[in-house]
């Protein structure tokens, strides 16, 4: 790995927005979809997936016989995963309030789980059981009702899809589970078809054509954000142990080429150790290829003077996943604005997050941990505000509310208020 | 204004996308802004406002001399008003959390405003002080320490600017004030010039190039939802006012031509009556125009059956203002899925909201109440998962986790558990 001061580097980061022509053919595929509904879905499936689609719908029946093909430890591992997915999200659950007033008046806000929540699974390689848990159980915490499950087929798996999968997400909460990828899915889901009805959210990880589906969506329903590729930053003084530093620092590379593992340290001897480390564990994986073109083109150690200034390195780097391996890792809790996860101490390695300790892994990348949250159950809750006005409160205000419309030119507003003054002035003579 | 029932109606909705050459133009006036800066933002004020701006910058005594030219009883109900605003948006906001568990592990949930928020305001006559206090105070609620607002130049006002447009600002906690309007400021905001850093997240409304800048920056910065046209259903019973449910039609009407304006009802002498107070009232509206254009468009009154069925209609309009004017209105209240702001009894006419009763009047439009909030402290802030995983939490779940990793096919994963289990493993023997 590269060793730099901290000060020389800067991270280009790039938002996808597609070639015209995948926008072009996006497009396409979604307005097929809207015009024919499963029609366009199956035919997509022969033409993309080069699958025979005949029921779109995976049956009670499918799902059975996928519990029959996982093994008891997966199914155990999966369960108690769940579990503490389970519980770290019921945290995040907040409840409606009122605020009542001297007046009698009532303002409130109501919280509500969505409808109908739609989740893309991609298939193939890149089709995580674990990926299922953390985008399906903040929305079964929510309280969503309706949580559909849309992956595309394949010619192997119970009926297409891996068994895996399909347990995953039963024990999820997943209640409906189509067999349909790609744009064509994110088209499915905003705007249903005959055997797909229309859901309110799309959530889930996806290719590139599915990434400009769900742009291309969003408003007629909502989205959760375009993710990049992954990332790590450690920061760690030299009480860290290299090799734990190296091995984190790895198990992102391997995700792919384009993923970024980001050392800062305030120790020389630290930083040589990694690189060397970082060499040392890559020859024995399996993965090698990818995880070593990853640490090539986007890793970096970079030292800084003290840890302190490794804060603010990692502020601007706002990554997705950071890890702090330092004599007190929660020090530097209060100075972090903007990381996804904290993964803090020498036991807290990244895949203890990916997999089981609860929060989610579907984390803010590419920076956006500036402004965007970890996948949470707000994401899957709508507010709505309420106001009950009293009598008394509107003929003690009203004159400043209709005071207010008249600067803004908003006469009508203003009347709304006049006639109920107006009419309770006479309800009082 | 037309009366049908209910299941005769179907409600159009449209997603605004722009045209071709609107996006053009749009993409090629924040490309300027990015390769020329401040340069580009005085080059577009003097083509599309027709203004030389040499400071960008509002100054303080520009600020001060706004003051001066607003009147005693505007800045007093502006400064009520600011208060209610600010009371309702505390009771949003949330704490940290810790969960020690009993192995020694932490996990945690941290909360943080955001550093930097813009808030777009459009100019000239739809510059409304309102929308001011309604969109910066959740984020100084929030506690974003930079809150930055743009708004288009013109010739009049203090240096360009509505002095109560200004005002407002002051009071809401607005930091710094540029005179930049369109997209090429939703440009400045995502990306930076010299004089106006970028920011995390654009809020605010605007016209179609302003929204079409907003959704082609989404990614660099968050930004809130495009906003539609503006929108009020009143579900109402025969106990409700006819006078009262007209006026808070057309103070919906009155918006603009698309604002759409709808009665359900189960009471068809209500239905009659409504009609003709809608046509006496428009009479003298001094924005009749608009408010005809209006309610002959997109204005309706739906019969239904009962006030039962009368909810089941507005949960699929999702409206964005809902006002129950009905014997018992908090009956219904359970049962309303989708809408942005629900407006209780006969004194909560929508424009107390608006003004003045504290929760924020930026509400979902054109549907999107099925998914999306009210703007709100949430929306100013973001999330941190903190995981904190004790020894004795990997040396008691490392075997799961690895055999989750490997199960994905992700060894470096899977290693990143092992070598620490080895390494206590031999500190253990």
């Amino acid at each position: 790995m590269k060793i730099m001061p901290a000060g020389a580097f800067a991270l280009e980061r790039q938002v996808v927005y597609g070639s015209e022509e995948q926008n072009r053919r996006v497009k396409s595929i979604i307005e097929h979809v809207r015009s024919e509904g499963d029609a366009a879905l199956r035919s997509f499936a022969q033409e993309f997936d080069g699958v025979t689609v005949d029921q779109l719908r995976v049956s009670e029946a499918e799902i059975q016989a996928a519990y029959a093909r996982v093994d008891e430890s997966f199914l155990a591992a999966i369960r108690e995963a769940a579990d503490n997915i389970r519980r770290f999200h019921e945290k995040q659950k907040r409840t409606s309030w009122m605020d009542l007033q001297a007046d009698g008046s009532i303002l409130g806000q109501i919280m509500r789980p969505l409808r109908r929540v739609g989740l893309y699974v991609p298939g193939g390689k890149a089709a995580y059981p674990s990926s299922v848990l953390m985008n399906a159980i903040p929305a079964q915490v929510a309280g969503v009702p309706e949580i559909v499950m849309v992956t595309p087929p394949a010619t192997a798996g119970v009926a297409g899809i891996d068994p895996h999968i399909l347990v995953a997400a039963a024990e999820a909460g997943v209640s409906e589970i189509y067999r349909v990828g790609g744009a064509q899915a994110v088209a499915a889901l905003a705007y249903g078809t005959e055997s797909i009805p229309a859901a309110d959210k799309i959530v889930g990880p996806g290719n590139i054509y599915v990434a400009l589906a769900k742009r291309y969506v969003f408003g007629v329903v909502d989205i959760d954000s375009i993710a990049g590729p992954s990332e790590i930053v450690v920061l760690a003084d030299d009480t860290a142990d290299p090799a734990y530093v190296a091995a984190d620092l790895l198990s992102q590379a391997e995700h792919d080429e384009m993923a970024s593992a980001i050392l800062v340290t305030p120790s020389a001897a630290l930083a040589k150790a990694v690189a060397a480390e970082v060499d040392r564990q890559l020859e024995s994986l399996p993965r090698r290829a990818i995880a070593e073109k990853s640490i090539r083109d986007n890793g970096v150690i970079l030292t800084v003077a003290t840890l302190e200034a490794g804060v603010r390195v990692v502020n601007q780097l706002a990554p997705e996943h950071l890890e702090i391996l330092a004599a007190d890792p929660f020090q530097h809790l209060s100075a972090i604005e903007n990381a996804g996860a904290i993964f803090l101490g020498p036991y807290s390695s990244e895949p203890v997050g990916d997999y089981f300790a609860g929060p989610n892994h579907v984390l803010p990348t590419n920076g956006t941990a500036r402004f965007s949250s970890p996948l949470n159950v707000d994401h899957f809750m709508k507010k709505s505000s309420v106001i009950y006005y009293s009598k008394e409160a509107i003929q003690q205000n009203g004159d400043k509310i209709m005071a207010l419309a008249r600067h803004e030119g908003l006469e009508a507003h203003a009347r709304a208020i006049q006639i109920r003054l107006q009419k309770e002035g006479i309800a009082r003579g």
